[in-house]
């Protein structure tokens, strides 16, 4: 799997000068502004050089060795340049174009000729219709139509991106990518894995677990081809993995069925299978990239006991809420705790939610994080501060400190506009949710995953685990 | 009611030059940003004047007559104020004050000493614990704390706030005020009314009712005063009415009583209540200011078969889960216009989800349009297009127009990260959504205003105008 991230020597095939050509997108991108440092060789009829590129007419007129191709050419001519590359002893191919197995049975008989072919040399495939790979640690990166733009977006990284992501589909790849220019949690990796003729997600699910710089996975599944192998690799997987598939409908599965030639799953066996393989299944594109940080910027919630704190007294009911129907628990303050709070004699309600009232000072926020978090009735904290003055961002900067000293994470939501609440978290780089069900999923989340570490760690019995408050996933990490 | 909407002179009692006094924002947006034409007068213990309105030390010594007091004083002296805005002959006051009913015995003593004044003399009390009343039509505010951007941002208005505000929580008012800078609704009156221990949802809803500037009624509630009077009042309310109410959970109830002193109300009566009165439950404070849009910028939608279509294949699978989940439908589309939308020559699939393909003209979009929005097959649609390229905004402003020509709603969503849509949202003032969930719940929302209003006007059987896909609502408006 490493070639396909790290290749050292890429041919581009099909790309060439002709307007909207998409393979010359990716020669320019490789070649003039990528940080990526390899060779680029353009493949197209007349051989001519593209971006710089040096141009071939055919894969084995390449005199280097090539460790990797690229395809993006009509498909009724890729099963040719395939057999070109198995003359050339290329072992790493990723297919872009479509029409194949999505496309009626012409293309399934493209397909048959293709999977021929690389099995008997084998080679491994990636795709077809896909965008394939970004790597933002080299800054490799075959996605077609990229700008000069994204790439500073996403590849002029301070090497903090740590999340990676499976996605079969091209589309929500670039929501992705746009969304983390505004988050505090960048990708790592990202693979594109469209029609899936070789390889599969539960492939670069494994691959993605041994790679050291990649702390989360996350999933855009239309649907899982090999159900069983899926399951097995997933089962050893340590690190979260965050899944969406669509399909939860039959007529989703369907939509999805002709997007990227799939079978359509039973939902539910889908759902049992990632209970029983400790994958968590999340609601909406939109989790897929705002909820990693809650594992990337805080330590794990290991109970169900949260303490809600906020200056807003509403938040108090509407997090209560939130947080039972996600099957989290208020946590019950003795008295004591209590006390300690209401000594910091600013306050307006000492009970769960505690109710800071508007005038606080950062003094006395300091000692509500420290009774909190230092606290064994609480497992972790919900703050809702409003960002009405300066001084609250310097004591969530604080709190984020002093979530890792102690070991307990906390989901900040600053209730603002989302605006604000974005260009906050960019400049102070803390990770602040945009709303109060985002904040409560990200602390539900993060709980499932200590959750399925006991369980992958060899506790059997759930239900105890559950009714003693998760307080049994204290030694797990 | 009007009065408090509309007064011409009125007392800020407890506005002063002391440090940090709240009264005096009020003074000075009044007097001196607010388009608001009328007379302040401030009334302190040292009688001074305050943002250059004149000072007095009772309300008894102004000359004038004032029609309304807003007092933003220590609760302790708040009774005393209040008879002396008898003894003036006013009739109308807000209470800003906190600390009575949900003060404990204390304020609940107070709070009876208010009452009977006010019952004695015929004066209507809005709070306490409130901010009281923004008016963007005439400029009027009386929240605390108001800045110059503030109220530039929510009264420098083009008049096209169409949406009132019902809103128990000062905190939340801030985010309802701070999110309508970002879209292309604003708010038209926004009410804060606390503790409700006279005027309460009910009576401000009746209002809102019978005002022509108000077109969606929002309202954010932590309890139900009087549940008969809610619901009566609510059964006669022609315009949508979207409420979001804490307290489904016990623990949340508990949380929202400490806050602003109600009753808990039992949830699923309150749910019933809602459903019979034909008021529209939301999930979330973001849906009270992101939903009312659907109603101000596209005509209802009066059935439940909904065409999608996508230049972004993942989304025809995503919006179809979504839809169905929602009790919506996927319109089946003819062969007859299958093969008109195969005709336009750049469409990929033609069934529903129409997948559009990436490399799509501005002529093939307004075909798609006309040949989707004139066929009797479906009643409104999801439209998914990647805002990939210039055209496509522009296409959408065509769209947005050909919805009100064929008189069926499309609710649009961009899929790209929120940032760059609300961009396009603002320069172009489209009703863009922000993510595919909101738009299927803003499709939710419209149609059950519309089978909302044939219960209303007298439709009984609802489970018969349901299994005609809502046809029958095609008259109703």
């Amino acid at each position: 799997m490493d070639t396909f991230f790290n290749p050292r020597r890429v041919a581009v095939i099909g790309a060439s000068n002709s307007p909207f050509n998409l393979g010359s997108t990716i020669c320019r991108a490789l070649n003039e502004y990528s940080p990526w440092e390899g060779d680029v060789f353009a493949v197209n009829r007349k051989g001519e050089d593209v971006c710089g590129c040096r141009g071939y007419q055919a894969v084995t007129d390449i005199e280097a060795d090539v460790d990797l191709a690229v395809i993006i050419t009509p498909a009724k001519v890729v099963p040719e340049f395939v057999e070109q590359c198995a003359a050339k002893g290329i072992k790493r191919i990723i297919i872009e174009s479509s029409g194949f197995s999505e496309g009626g049975e012409e293309g399934r008989a493209m397909q048959r000729r293709i999977d021929e072919t690389a099995k008997a040399h084998g080679i491994r495939i990636m795709g077809p219709n896909c965008l394939g790979v970004l790597n933002t640690r080299n800054g490799f990166c075959c996605f077609y139509g990229m700008q000069p733009d994204n790439h500073h977006d996403f590849l002029g990284d301070d090497g903090t991106g740590s999340v990676s992501f499976i996605i079969q589909s091209g589309g929500i790849v670039v929501i992705v990518l746009e969304s983390f220019t505004m988050d505090v949690v960048k990708a790592n990796k990202i693979v594109s894995i469209g029609n899936k003729s070789d390889i599969d997600e539960a492939d670069v699910l494994e691959y993605f677990e041994g790679d050291d710089s990649t702390r989360v996975i996350a999933m855009y599944l239309e649907n899982i081809k090999q159900g069983k192998k899926f399951i097995d690799v997933a089962r050893k997987v340590k690190k979260p993995v965050l899944v969406f598939k669509v399909g939860r409908t039959s007529e989703g599965a369907r939509a999805a069925m002709s997007h990227t030639a799939g079978m359509a799953n039973n939902d539910a066996v889908f759902d049992t299978a990632c209970r029983q393989a400790g994958v968590i299944r999340v609601n909406s594109i939109s989790e897929l990239h705002s909820l990693p940080k809650m594992f990337t910027h805080m330590p794990p919630l290991k109970g169900r006991r949260i303490a809600v704190f906020t200056n807003s007294g509403a938040f108090g009911g509407i997090t209560a809420d939130l947080l039972v129907q996600s099957g989290l628990e208020m946590a019950r303050l003795s008295k004591d705790t209590q006390e300690k709070l209401a000594r910091t004699g600013q306050i307006f309600n000492a009970s769960n939610p505690v109710d800071l009232g508007p005038a606080i000072s950062m003094q006395t926020f300091l000692e509500i994080f420290d009774i909190l978090l230092s606290s064994d009735e609480v497992d972790g904290l919900l703050p809702v501060p409003s960002l009405w003055h300066p001084m609250v961002i310097d004591a969530i900067v604080e709190l984020v400190k002093k979530c890792h000293q102690y070991g307990k994470p906390a989901a900040i939501y600053t209730p603002n506009a989302v605006h604000k609440t974005v260009s906050y978290r960019n400049k102070y780089q803390v990770p602040l949710f945009e709303s109060p069900e985002e904040a409560v999923r990200a602390l539900r989340v993060s709980y499932q995953h200590s959750l399925n570490l006991a369980m992958k760690q060899g506790f059997r019995d759930l239900s105890l685990l559950s009714a003693e408050g998760g307080k049994n996933c204290g030694g797990i990490r």
